[in-house]
């Protein structure tokens, strides 16, 4: 298992951010946010899609004016998306979960006490959200767009609000590449106990954002770092939080229902391996309970495999096995084995989740 | 850039593994590999797809045999991968640009050394594959299934192989799960110089498997860690090879092409920015010449990407720029605007290329 660095426990809304809660996940929608109906039906796709928390963008004062009536008609927690304009996040935090705001474009102290007073005021949050490609002009001068810029805004601003009396605080430290992603959260990570949200930035189409998002939330993740996440996708809603789930379930970060170990292609296998595979995965889509189960075309890896799985098929030539916890409980023709390995599974949950 | 760990240079046929040669791809068919045709056919498949090395099953004797007669139609090196009878890699060997057995299933040393003696004839190198899931009896019982044991297995190989004087080796360690493959390489590389096949085995479908891949693979990349690799997915050959370009190409391990970055849904967004990518990706799909390119659709970014970009779109209402190299070349109305900027690739492309 792996071991998450010790955060300070925050609350956006009813969901629980760092400490001990569930690792969370996050998107935006695309609408003109004081485009109130467009704006709910995309939350609530969002709800429904699995996010815990979503994030407006706040461009304008009619944005900042809508929120009253989105909140109304939402259950999720809502977060604002400022920048610029101070004046939006004090309007703003009458009404959402938590105030974002980017000190690359707010950098007046001035405006920032003002916005935490307000946030002081309602009892919520503030992501510190600094970005590479928008850094305050002293830090970008000093270090270029780099990991140390990233790393040197967010501790200004982390040191500021502190000195104001304000620690409900959760940090993002977003470049649009890898590497300085995964840099600036690492470097930052023992400097302080707040909880951090993670994110690649502007990573591109769904193909590259996934393998973006994964290498590096998922390099982070294995490190114990990240207590929120927003995969960015050019692309659908649903997209980023099902690419999000999976980089928490794949990491090993959060497990959730079947993880499926099958072969690759290979000259040994002895069935129509990605068929069974497939209808495996349709099956066994519903259940939530964490199983390991192995499904495997020949004998190279199938027995060890199996001996570690919850529930596990071991193909043979026409034929194979079905194992349970590394016990043959059936000896099926090929056409029976999904059947079977399903029902085990089924059973399997069922029992676990009592 | 990443610095890469510094590892022994040996040759899978003309293509160099390690040192300074380029992270190779590979993967394997799913023929019968004695249905010669049909093998051809799909390691046709894959070298057209990108692939640099193509591995065999050689579950048989006939599959053995067959080699000769394949290997005469291909021109990608083929790797014969070899499981419980060591006859198989002698005969393999006459043939072949690389043999990979398991020690976990052929452990006698008799039987290595006879493996080993038909390499150092044909020179050819040896790699020792790994696999949690098929352990030598004494790892797994000491260790379970560990990287501890993958570890100690490996380990043991090279020294033996070592002490028949035979060091054109590589080696890997696979798990079906991101946090022991990584652990285990992370924990061998210090030990030797000898390069890396990297691998997180049997990750199941496309979308998990590109996950899993991304993540691990990924996560190793960054630390300089791996000479070749192969993604496993249950599923087509091209899809390999493609998933394992995208994981060098996006960990930063090794830039080719256009880097696209482009932003997430956001309720800023003054353009249909999801459209104007997917155009652009396609219409620069053939460009080869590393680029960095940003397509940002509100300001809050787009200028800070665009300054570092090679060439950018900052998108407005109605209306977007097209810059190079940070400075503004064009002012222009939504509809022109890709047209300009891949032009402007083209030629940066083209130029680079000289």
């Amino acid at each position: 298992m792996i071991e998450r660095y010790p955060t300070k426990k925050i609350y956006v809304g009813d969901v629980a951010v760092g400490g001990d809660a569930p690792i969370s996940t996050q998107s935006m929608t695309y609408s003109n946010t004081h485009d109130v109906a467009t704006t709910v039906e995309q939350i609530k796709r969002l709800h429904f899609a699995g996010a815990d928390i979503v994030r407006v963008a706040v461009p304008d004062m009619q944005d900042a004016l809508a929120l009253k009536s989105i909140k109304e008609q939402i259950s999720l927690p809502l977060i604002a998306d400022i920048h610029f304009n101070y004046k939006l996040a004090l309007i703003a935090a009458e009404s959402v979960d938590c105030i974002r705001f980017n000190p690359g474009n707010i950098s007046d102290k001035g405006k920032i006490r003002e916005i935490v007073k307000a946030c002081q005021e309602r009892s919520i949050p503030v992501r510190i959200g600094v970005n590479a490609g928008s850094l305050e002009k002293e830090f970008d001068n000093k270090y270029g767009p780099t990991p140390e810029a990233m790393v040197a805004s967010a501790e200004y601003n982390i040191k500021y609000l502190e000195d104001l009396g304000f620690t409900d605080i959760k940090v993002s430290l977003k470049a649009s590449d890898v590497q300085r992603t995964v840099e600036a959260y690492r470097m930052l990570r023992p400097k302080n106990n707040y909880p951090f949200h993670l994110g690649v930035t502007e990573a591109g189409t769904i193909f590259h954002a996934t393998v973006k998002s994964a290498i590096g939330l998922g390099t982070l993740l294995l490190e114990g770092i990240g207590d929120t996440m927003r995969v960015s996708i050019t692309g659908e809603l649903e997209e980023e939080i099902k690419v999000a789930k999976a980089i928490l379930k794949d990491s090993g970060a959060m497990p959730d229902g079947l993880n499926i170990i099958s072969c690759p292609t290979c000259g040994r296998i002895e069935a129509d391996l990605v068929t069974a595979v497939a209808e495996i995965e349709k099956r066994t889509a519903h259940i939530k309970t964490p199983l390991d189960v192995s499904v495997m075309g020949c004998v190279v890896n199938a027995i060890g495999e199996a001996a570690h799985a919850d529930v596990a098929i071991a193909y043979g030539k026409g034929k194979g096995l079905v194992m349970v916890k590394g016990d043959v409980v059936a000896n099926l023709d090929e056409s029976e084995l999904v059947d079977r390995f399903v029902s085990e599974v089924e059973e399997m949950a069922a029992k676990t989740e009592k």
